[in-house]
């Protein structure tokens, strides 16, 4: 095992899934953002599906998603560097016929994936808009996961559009304070917002995550925002939905 | 003060301001949107500014205000029935000084309120759409106060709009299933959301009631989701936070 790791990476374990995950703290690792967006995302269990993750990184998204669904996943990222790593994991796991990844620009995914044939995608996009004060010079792996270098967020919607079925449905993980515009390009790109979820630090703490449902040409009404979540109880330590989430129901 | 009641009439105590509130469960009494919305509105407490309630019903979230606010309040409802109710209120508190109310509808508020002159608008506004399926044959005070059948969202946000200054605040409490058209027709009206607040029943029930502040002309960044107001706890007791707003600090 050890000689499938590069320099500067490391293994850490999806207890839930059992999965052993390729890291690098060099180049991009997953963070809770991502072990939400897979809980939260609903997919067929076993009912034949296309499933999609877009921006997929190391992996992360697509590789919790393998414990919810008999269906294989497919991860899509632009950087050659996190799809590489992704492929490793997939080999150390013997996931071959669960998940793979495509080495694409999510801009030009459409011609790697039909049209209008996808069930579900979730994405954990980048979270930043370029701005002035952004270090765009850094245009490192970092940069390139976190802010919208390569893709922004109508980019994104766009494409989500592009790739689902009618009713196919869109899960994304973002930021409270982009959520006007998340709403605005999603109906823009006729995927209508169905559900929110809004992940809190603390109880008495302000929002920092947002968890979205969206249905490609549904109707606009029967908008709901689920129980809050909240990630740290008063003690400091991991609530009991968080650690159901990392660790599997105790 | 007996003799100030019609029949059906009761009064209620809003225990935190000391304010004894002519009710009416026939036509309509306030409930805990009220309190939360008048909770969640920042007033300049000493220096000048204009203060408007929109959709005052009988007057709850104007004599909320009251605690908050050394000036003086308006409260502006289209229904008589109300308006005589909330007047009543006001001669029993001998509260002539710190609030008024016009008997106007919304639609046609600038004929009374200088346009561009109001620091601060709150508003509990109807919170039904009318559709087939509303008891539209039922025209009666309940249904008025209830479903949009003379104040529409986007007129309630245009009137709101031509009534603020320049970086005037509004504040509402409204329904989570309407948000996305909260937000689009207040951004269609000049009016940037800034924070919002959703209220949960419970811990682990979906939220019921959303809170939001809007800035007229204001910048669209810095959008922030306030930590969640939960209201009663998993003894079925309202939350300490609740039990603030109702009865003050204890």
């Amino acid at each position: 095992m050890e000689n499938m790791l590069r320099e500067g990476e490391r293994l850490d374990v999806l207890k839930r899934e059992n999965i052993q995950i390729i890291q690098s703290s060099a180049v991009f690792s997953f963070s809770l953002d991502a072990v939400l967006l897979a809980d939260f995302a609903e997919l067929p269990r076993v009912k034949p599906a296309k499933i999609v993750d877009l921006c997929a990184g190391n992996g992360a998204v697509s590789f919790l998603l393998t414990g919810k669904t008999k269906n294989p996943i497919v991860g899509v990222e632009l950087q050659d560097r996190l799809v590489d790593m992704a492929r490793r994991t997939v080999q150390l796991n013997r996931l071959e016929e669960k998940v793979s990844f495509l080495h694409a620009d999510v801009n030009d995914v459409t011609r790697f994936i039909k049209p209008d044939s996808v069930d579900v995608i979730t994405c954990n996009p980048p979270y930043f808009k370029l701005t002035e004060s952004s270090f765009t010079n850094e245009l490192d792996a970092f940069a390139i996961a976190r802010h919208e270098i390569h893709l922004t967020l109508d980019q994104l919607m766009k494409q989500t559009s592009h790739l689902l079925k009618m009713k196919g449905k869109a899960y994304f993980v973002h930021r409270p304070d982009r959520l006007m515009e998340i709403l605005e390009t999603m109906r823009k790109n006729r995927i209508a917002p169905k559900k929110l979820q809004f992940i809190y630090p603390k109880q008495n703490k302000e929002a920092n995550m947002i968890l979205i449902e969206g249905i490609k040409d549904g109707k606009e009404d029967g908008f709901r925002v689920l129980p809050p979540l909240v990630v740290y109880n008063e003690e400091g330590e991991y609530s009991q939905k968080v650690k159901d989430v990392l660790y599997g129901e105790q």
